[in-house]
C-alpha cells in the first residue's frame, strides 16, 4: 500500500557540482586596447582561470514508491555527463564545441549550461528549474530559461 | 510616534539550524535485493545518518515597535519544539510518529517538516514561506508548500 | 558579428559584500525594561555587532558584445559607495543618516539598503532583483522591494 | 573490560563557539588624529562591531570508558560561562572588566580569552592548547599560551 | 634537467573526503540510565548519524619531476580504500570491523583511521602527519599518531 | 602609562586572500603520453584554473601601544605586492617570472609564495610562520619555509 497523502506536491532539489576551468574574456572585434578597457585583467592574453561551483535545481513531485522526485544520484551523472565532462580542467574558450564564439561570462555559460542539462532532465518526469553558477564566492549568476 | 514609511513592505526573514540524525530508505514493499537496487547504499540494514541543516524561511510586515516580522527568538523556539526536539538525534525511520509509513527520502522529510511548523508561525502574523534541507553539501531541497 | 541566439534571456548576477557594525535595539518609546524585555540582549546601552554579509541580485539581459548584464566591477563599485561606504565600521543607530530614528532590525536595515542602491542599478540597463543581508549566519532577511 | 590498547594517545579536540561584540580600536594615550592615523577606520569614535568566532582547542587522553578526552557539553558550557556570557552582545571596551584598560585588538583578546579559560580547563584532566579567534572571514589570530 | 634548488623542503599536503555514517555512544558495562546520564541524546537507542568531514595531511618533499610530494588523487584513493570504502553510510558500531568493542566518540575514531591510513601512506615516500575529523560543524578532533 | 603584562606572548596572526590563475602541469622533458599519464587532466594542453585561497600566518608580540602584532592592512598590503599583483588573472606558467622552468603544483607555488613573502614581513618586526594554499575545496598545502 502506498503513502498517498503527498503525492501532489511540488520539491525543488538542487544538486551541488565543481569544475576548474581556464578562460579570458575578449571580443575579436575589438581591439587589445578596447578588450582591456573594457575587461581589465579578465583580459589576460594568457588566460587566468576559476573553480566554479554548479548548483542544478530540479522540481518535480515525489514518487510514492521511493520518496524521490529524481534520484541525486540520476542527476550527478547527468550533470556529469554533461557538464562536467565537457568543461572540467579545461579552457572555456578553446575546448567547448558550445561556447565557441561566445564571450565566456557567467551570464553566457550558465545560459548555455542550461541548454546543456534542460532536454536530458525531461526524461526523468522532472523539470530544470534553476542553475546557479558561482565564479568565484563574491560574484555568481542565476537562470531559469528564457524564451 | 511610528516610523509609518515602510509599513507595507514584506520582507523574508531565515533562521538556519540543524540536528543530527540516523536513517535509511527502505521500501517494505520491496524485496532486500530491489531495494539495493534502488536506494544503493542508502539502504545500509543497519542505517546511517547526516548533520541535516534547515533554513526555515517567513514572510511578514516589519512592525513600527520592534523593527521585526517575527522575533528570530520566537522562530528559533519554534524550530526547536516542532523539528529539532522530534528529530535531533533520533532515528528517522523509527523514532519520529509523524514519519511513520513514509520513506525518509529528503523530499518526504522536508514536506512533512513544512507541515508541523506552518500552523505555530501563523499565530505570530507571519506565514511560512519557504523551507531548505540540507542533506549534504551537495544535497538539499526546497519546499514552498503544496495544495 | 554579435552572437544574437542569446539575447533575450533574463539573467541574474549577484554581488557578495560585507560591512562591519555596531548598533543596538532600541525603542525611545519604551522604558529600558520595556526594551530589555522585547530586545533581550541585543538591548545592551553600551551596543554589540556584527559582520553583515550582503547579496546584491541585480536582472538584465546580457549584453552582445560583452556577455554581461552589467559589470561586476560596476556593481561592485555601487555597493561600495551606497553601502559600504556609509555602514562600514560604523555605528548602525548613531552614525548613518538614512536609519536615524528607525529601529535597526534587520529588516529595516535591508529597506533602506534597497532604497539606496534601486536608483543607481537603474542607470545600467539592469533592475535591482533582491537583496540578502546575514547578520549572523544562523540569520538573514531577503527583500525584493515593496509597493 | 575496558579497551585499554589506545589509552596513551594524546588527541586534541576542538570546540566552536560565536558572540557578537561592539568595540574600538583607540589609544588614549594618543590624539584623535593620531588614533585615526594608526587605527583608520577601525577607530570610529561610536564604535563598530564583529561576530566573532572562536576555536577552543584542548588535548588530553580519551578515557577508557567514554571515549572521551572530555566531554563536548561541558567544554562549551565552560565556553559560555567564561567567554560568552562576559562578551557575547556587549561592548569589548566598556564591559568586560578583564578587557579594561587594554587595545581590543585581536591579538590581546585573545590572550586574555586564553587567561580566563585555562584553568577551568585544567579541573577536567585536560590542557587547553590552542584558542582561533576569527574577527573577520579574513583575519584571525592562534595562541598557544604564553610566558 | 631537474630543477633542485628546492628538494629539501618539506611540505604538508592534505586532502579533504566525506562519510555519512550512524553510531550511538553506550558502554555495554553500564546501566541505559547510566549511559543516558554520561552520553545524554547521543545514547539514544536507535541511533543518530553525521556527515563526517576528513581532512588526510601528509608530509613530503616535492619530487623534482612532478612538483608533487604525493599525487593527490593516489592520496583520495588511499582514503577512499580504507576509509570510505569502510565508513560510508555505515554503523560507525555494528558495521566496521575496527571499531568492534570501541566508544564510537571522535576521539577513537580519529585515532582508528590513523591506523588504517598509516601505513598504506608509506608506501609512497611520504608520511601522515595529522588527521582532523569533523563531527559537526562545532566540534572536531585533530590526531598526530600516539606512541 | 603602557600595559606591559603580556609584553612577552606570542600571538600569531592570519591573513586570507585570493587569486585566480590558469595553470597547467606539463614536464618539458617527457612526451605528451606521459605527462597525460602523471598528470592525468591536469596537463590539458590548452589549459585550466584555479581560485586559490591562500593565507598567511605570521608571528610576533603584540605591540604595547596598539595591541597588534603587525598592522593587517600592512601584511594585507604586502600579499597584494608580492603575491596577488604578480598571480591574480595570470597564467602561473607563463606570466609568473619566479615560477619558470617548475612544475605549477600547490607545493611549488607554495614554497616560491614563501620566497616572495619572507623578506618583506621581517622588516615589520614579525617572521613569517606558515603559509596555508587551497587549490580547491578539498586540496591543499602547508609550508613552514625549508632549509
Amino acid at each position: 500500500m502506498h503513502d498517498t497523502s503527498m503525492s501532489k506536491k511540488t520539491v525543488y532539489i538542487s544538486r551541488r557540482a565543481r569544475f576548474n576551468a581556464a578562460h579570458k574574456l575578449c571580443n575579436p572585434d575589438w581591439s587589445d586596447e578596447k578588450n582591456r578597457e573594457v575587461f581589465g585583467k579578465c583580459a589576460n592574453a594568457n588566460w587566468h582561470g576559476h573553480n566554479y561551483e554548479l548548483h542544478v535545481t530540479v522540481m518535480g513531485v515525489p514518487n510514492d514508491d521511493t520518496g524521490y522526485c529524481m534520484d541525486m544520484k540520476t542527476l550527478s551523472d547527468l550533470i556529469k555527463e554533461f557538464v562536467e565532462e565537457p568543461l572540467d580542467h579545461k579552457n572555456l574558450n578553446l575546448d567547448v564545441p558550445w561556447m565557441k564564439g561566445k564571450r565566456t561570462s557567467t551570464e553566457n555559460l550558465i545560459i548555455e549550461i542550461w541548454n546543456q542539462l534542460e532536454q536530458p532532465i525531461q526524461e526523468y518526469n522532472c523539470a530544470l528549474h534553476k542553475i546557479r553558477l558561482y565564479e568565484t564566492e563574491n560574484n555568481y549568476a542565476d537562470y531559469f530559461g528564457g524564451n
